[in-house]
């Protein structure tokens, strides 16, 4: 495949000549993969990568065989104009090629939200309570992993069905685990919250929204923060349901609301670069892990991304070019 | 009157006699004058007053004469506890008592709170663009001054009715101003505010609820910020109305939705204290000024209340004893 652009010629200056190892499947593409929205059939999906340079022409601070991680098209091999390189990030000064999959997981867009939601936007307090919905998925998981083995938090988590309860039980990371599926009104879900925490909860990082939203805001302490990372309950309405809202309780609770999203940490406007040093760190250290489910073959790539909204995967999912 | 109890034993010791020289009509107080709530008839209501220390019988930190500001009962003169003393402030070092209606004003829970919301809470940014609700009331005038005085902001109130239009417009510190009168729906009003901002709104200094939070929501920008100080619309509900949130948005465009009380501040808790230094300051050099409607007479004190909901006060309203 290299050989039809393998040319000095076909790499401009400032430009690099890459090949894409793994793509990730993530619940935010569903918002542009709709009848009515930026993807039309034919369109190469653009998404999250990592890769390796296979030619550099004149690059700045990148030369052949560097690792990295970025925003793509899924596309196995392709050249990088010089604007291209800019929203690309290094990942060979932390990992080497066997590990290449943390470069869309723990070292890419899940790892830069889990570590702004959490270390950013819900700023952790020693003795805190927080409660973390989808903690199966690969945000989730790493949050309450950094919660528990860095911060020392009481964590709370919820998923759907059985195996996903065993498994974070297992996992050490939980000391509460709250299967949503048992569960149709927010009221009872709130109830369930209130018997898992018994200090209440101080902060509630949001992936689901829908019943998980209003529950955590009823069993919201005063000064409490929600993270609103994600929607993915949502994602597959035409038409998503706001969320009612009540002013009073936010005020005399001094509580906060707050969304974000990853390229903040990732462009390094927020924090330069801290997200993937302390990640990195905490990785060498044991304190968090690649929790990986893989498909093999970017043909298959439609099965993962469906899987993320059949609630059938573990983890990051990845898919090996 | 202060004859009654003015004798040593009647001071216990760590104990302050005081004199109540002004007292405060704030909106917050109709939560608690309910038929369901707080106030029972022929209790004393409490809230924010400011006075002046008649006999201090061995006080860290208190003589006669000092002024103060706190809440306590609304009554003419009253002894505090040693625990009721540590829940005053001091005004002394900053104004002399011909002043005193400061102390619930500009270096009172008002001060406070426009001090917390805005520079704290919202936390502005040069060149960034503010939306002022009840701009005409305590706060939200006290706010306005300090954003274009101390921050150089653009700065968008609303108010309702043409005399008080005119009178901000007259303020110098306003650069649009709205008569929310006009408009019935949120998308009249959203309307009204994109025409009065050029580059959106960065910042909103919510005060009111109803339609004036969905419309400024509705023209926030990337990285904006809600300040939630008030419900001024809805305390005369038997049902305050919930707002519909659309997460979505606010997790793409990182927004921000934060409630928050002046006690925060007063108690030191956040800033310790800083908030009425720099006030003062600004009040010092004439960045901001006490802008207050004044009733004569403790037994006028619901009159002055009431006024609030109608909408017919500018600025602080200020009941003299």
């Amino acid at each position: 495949v290299e050989s039809t652009i393998d040319s000095e010629t076909d790499v401009p200056i400032g430009g690099l000549l890459v090949a894409v190892l793994v793509v990730s499947a993530d619940p935010y593409l569903r918002g542009l993969i709709r009848s009515n929205n930026a993807f039309k059939p034919n369109d190469i999906i653009s998404g999250f990568v990592a890769g390796k340079v296979l030619k550099a022409n004149q690059v700045d601070k990148w030369v052949e065989g560097d690792l990295f991680g970025g925003t793509l098209p899924f596309s196995t091999h392709q050249v990088l104009s010089t604007e291209s390189v800019a929203k690309i990030w290094k990942l060979s000064e932390f990992i080497d090629e066997s590990d290449i999959s943390a470069g869309i997981g723990i070292l890419g867009m899940p790892g830069a939200t889990a570590f702004g939601g959490l270390c950013d936007v819900l700023r952790p307090e020693p003795g805190e309570t927080i409660f973390i919905s989808a903690a199966a998925g690969a945000v989730g998981g790493l949050v309450a992993s950094i919660a528990k083995t860095v911060y020392g938090l009481y964590v709370i988590g919820s998923c759907g069905g059985e195996d996903k309860v065993k498994l974070l039980q297992s996992s050490g990371h939980f000391d509460e685990v709250i299967d949503y599926k048992k569960f149709t009104t927010a009221a009872e879900l709130a109830n369930a919250l209130r018997a898992a925490a018994p200090k209440g909860v101080d902060m509630y990082f949001e992936n689901v929204g829908g019943i998980h939203f209003e529950a955590a805001l009823a069993v919201l302490n005063d000064h409490g923060r929600v993270a609103v990372c994600g929607q993915i309950s949502e994602y597959n309405q035409a038409q998503p349901k706001p969320f009612s809202l009540h002013a009073l309780p936010l005020i005399y609770k001094s509580q906060r609301i707050e969304g974000f999203i990853s390229s903040s940490w990732i462009s390094g406007k927020i924090g330069q670069g801290k997200w993937i040093k302390d990640l990195h760190l905490w990785y060498k250290e044991g304190k968090i892990s690649k929790q990986e489910t893989v498909t093999e073959g970017i043909e298959n790539w439609p099965f993962a991304f469906i899987s993320l909204f059949e609630g059938a995967n573990i983890g990051k999912v990845v898919v090996r070019v």
